[in-house]
């Protein structure tokens, strides 16, 4: 007996195969079940108590477990009528791409290996697919939080000069903008990084929800006044409440003139540069210094799987590279082969997320990812238009890209936010269809966002008529 | 058709079955292949040179190129001889746990669904092997780097206070601990937090590369008296280069008495508690505020799965929570069971880990992990007392658990430390086995780390063997 290894293999095969036989049958049905189903406590009780195993359990017992107590109490991304948050809908291909990465269990932080060359490639496709030159660099990470944070590392250490590494960043004066309407990670990322939330100015929007930029330039000259170091502004591509993009172009020409780094958060939004109905919204992010967005929304690719590039490939070495001792790169052998991803990012040991986003570009191509964009803004604005012809519904913002958000709006109601928020746990639990909730100048609508490669204009009226009822039982509609 | 889906899922069926078996194949025979072979200049071509694709091909297409240029030139960390770095050997019950989670595509930052127990389950499952108390917080990363700076950052932020988070770091003059010997990850943590490398101040360590407690407390003493605020030590269990560990109970002490933060990087050595003969050696680790591990190392999880748990559970969501409109909790439906993952570290969205790790702990048991590194260890013994016995082969380090530092030492040769490196790579490139190198004292040593389950006395043997030879014919050996 080898360590782990089965003593049977011909036992663990037989079950591998009957494993993916029914994920098969569970990802070919999935629109037939309920998009999601509230745990049963008993379910849930079977991890919360269980104790911790001394001995091994058979591989079969736990595939049972995960048949009945995971399987069916999933958060339901994966159906078409899934329109909650910003998540990707996932495939089989990927499903299948993840068990050989699994399987060659390859580490990407390094060395001389064929994985590494798959991740080269698909950083060099992400560049040229969204106008990065074709050298940019990049590294893959596990979603656009942490591709955000990178960038913002990248920014600062290029601004101020490498010393912030040694000597950090007090005393710095370091100061960065984006609107109203950026994702918390960017302030989060200005948290972690040591410079303070306070430290990220945030920029009032315009009706469209998209960065105010003469508010920009006040708050720059304010800032400069007071002895501050600007040093990076962040547009967005595809915000996560309602789907706006900053105005990128002008925002590159403000960041040019005035000496900031610019950098982009396109989590999903930046997906929309691969339809040619989308891409012209988008105009100015090709520009930017860094750009950080997601293969595991609108690209469907299992979770997780994110990515950052950086225009210059110096800077981003420049902000991450080590010297170490056991990690010295060599003329030949298993060390040989740099630069490193591990030199590109705070990770050192890195899983091969490359193969499934390499077998997502490669097997469905740029067109085939770009008219699922336009296959989900299209159902978002088929939702919207059914939205502005019902009387009891009111359209809360201008639908830009994929994002819908909407409440009903009855007369005599005293209290909306209440109302809609109910609602939707209703629909919810009802199992028919998982929009969510977000605040929009002080008012809580509900979101409808279409991200998954399977959602068609049906599902979205099948969950608009099932809303309908559920506010019919709650309040006598007109 | 509906989106990315399969137009014939019997197709699609039948090439997954049969990938799967291949991989099958190809992981029980893994001994018998090559542990590495440089990558042919015409199979690199293909991922260096292919253009963007538009258009997308066919997954059989795909999977051909995967299995003709991609598996056969993966780094060999499955391959019982390689011992090049601490890489975990993985397994193909790790193979199937990671199908059967890509394929549900659950992300795991938050939300009420039955993958969150899991990831709860384990991390109160690592908190019990590890000693801490059951309501431990923690949360699955990529890796031990990623570890390691969610935990220099929540010790800075207890330390200090939470206005760190909106104020940043600047005027706090941080310092922090660690012995010469941490991983450089532990550094890199303190560059990306704004602290700077500077204020991690590195202790010389004993003959034994164990932290010198005695030089601690002068550095502790000057930085107090010089105006700077301490406020973390870090101790390894199971150092990177020679896998010694510090004196753990000691520096829990130590940190007490100081009123210090005690965090443990225990990214491959906090496994060898689950041996009962290992576990005496990091006994103090359990006292820690926060540790630091991996179960891609020695628990043979697939890439990658790191961890990092912390004594008090409000202190990591003190670091991490934010308040996000459209992630709010809710009472029931979809956004109900709080706590998320999301608050306790960087990462919003994220891949489901912890059904891997679950599969690992309770499929093996933590006697079967304990097993493991009890056999490693015995390889690593059984490899320095050949080392010792043989007149032209130097022991360059004390063996404390499985990584042994040795070179070829004979009388006449000018440059060991090329000779050294040269026999790596031959070693490397003859496909028999595949230790790397470190530099100790200025001398570049031989680095054997015996880290994959399936590492038997016999492999070390062929190993030194392997090198033996090689040593003859580049030089006539006595
Ligand atoms: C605009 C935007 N930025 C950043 C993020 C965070 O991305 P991730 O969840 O991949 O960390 C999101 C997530 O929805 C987003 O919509
Ligand atoms: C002691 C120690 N700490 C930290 C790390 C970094 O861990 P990871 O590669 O999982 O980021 C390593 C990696 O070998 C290590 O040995």
């Amino acid at each position: 007996m080898a360590g782990l290894d089965p003593a049977q293999w011909d036992e663990m095969r037989a079950l591998g195969h009957s494993m993916l036989d029914e994920m098969f049958d569970n990802i070919s049905t999935i629109a037939q079940e309920p998009v999601w189903q509230p745990p049963p406590d008993a379910v849930r009780q079977r991890f919360t108590q269980a104790p911790l195993p001394q001995e091994g359990r058979p591989l079969e017992a736990l595939y049972a477990d995960f048949a009945q107590s995971v399987r069916p109490y999933a958060v339901g991304n994966r159906h078409p009528r899934f329109m909650g948050w910003v998540h990707g809908g996932g495939t089989a291909q990927g499903m299948l791409a993840d068990m050989l990465a699994a399987g060659l269990n390859a580490n990407l932080g390094g060395r001389n290996h064929v994985p590494v060359d798959v991740e080269r490639m698909v950083i060099r496709w992400a560049a040229e697919m969204f106008g990065f030159p074709s050298d940019a660099s990049g590294v893959l990470v596990t979603g656009s939080s942490m591709a955000n944070f990178i960038a913002i590392l990248t920014a600062s250490r290029t601004m101020v000069g490498r010393s912030i590494r040694s000597e950090g960043v007090a005393g710095q004066g370091l100061v960065g903008y984006a609107a109203q309407t950026a994702h918390g990670c960017i302030a989060r990322a200005f948290d972690m990084a040591g410079l303070g939330t306070q430290a990220l100015r945030r920029v009032p929007v315009d009706a469209h929800y998209r960065m105010d930029l003469s508010a920009l330039r006040v708050m720059l000259a304010a800032d400069r006044a007071a002895g501050l170091k600007p040093f990076v502004v962040v547009g967005t591509a595809g915000t996560v409440d309602t789907g706006s993009s900053d105005p990128l172009d002008a925002l590159a020409d403000l960041a040019l003139a005035e000496e900031l780094w610019f950098h982009v958060d396109g989590a999903f939004g930046a997906l929309a540069r691969l339809s040619p109905e989308h891409a012209p919204a988008l105009r100015g992010m090709e520009r930017a210094d860094s750009l950080a967005f997601d293969f595991h929304k609108w690209a469907q690719v299992p979770y997780d799987a994110g990515c950052v590039l950086v225009r210059n490939p110096e800077l981003q070495a420049a902000t991450f590279a080590q010297t170490l001792d056991y990690l010295s790169r060599e003329d030949r052998g298993l060390a040989a082969s740099a630069p490193w991803f591990c030199d590109l990012g705070p990770d050192l040991s890195r899983g091969f997320r490359a193969l499934k986003v390499w077998f997502a570009l490669e097997g469905f191509g740029t067109q085939g990812l770009g008219q699922v964009v336009a296959r989900c803004c299209g159902v978002a604005q088929h939702l919207a238009e059914r939205i502005r012809n019902t009387p009891s519904l009111r359209l809360m913002a201008p639908v830009a890209l994929n994002i819908v958000c909407f409440r009903v709006d009855v007369p005599g109601v005293d209290d909306l936010d209440h109302l809609n928020a109910e609602l939707v746990k209703d629909l919810q639990e009802s199992g028919i269809a998982a929009p969510s909730t977000t605040r929009l100048g002080g008012r809580l609508v509900i979101r409808a966002a279409i991200v998954n490669h399977r959602t068609t204009e049906q599902d979205a009226d099948i969950m608009l008529d099932a809303l309908m009822l559920l506010a019919e039982r709650r309040l006598v509609l007109p």
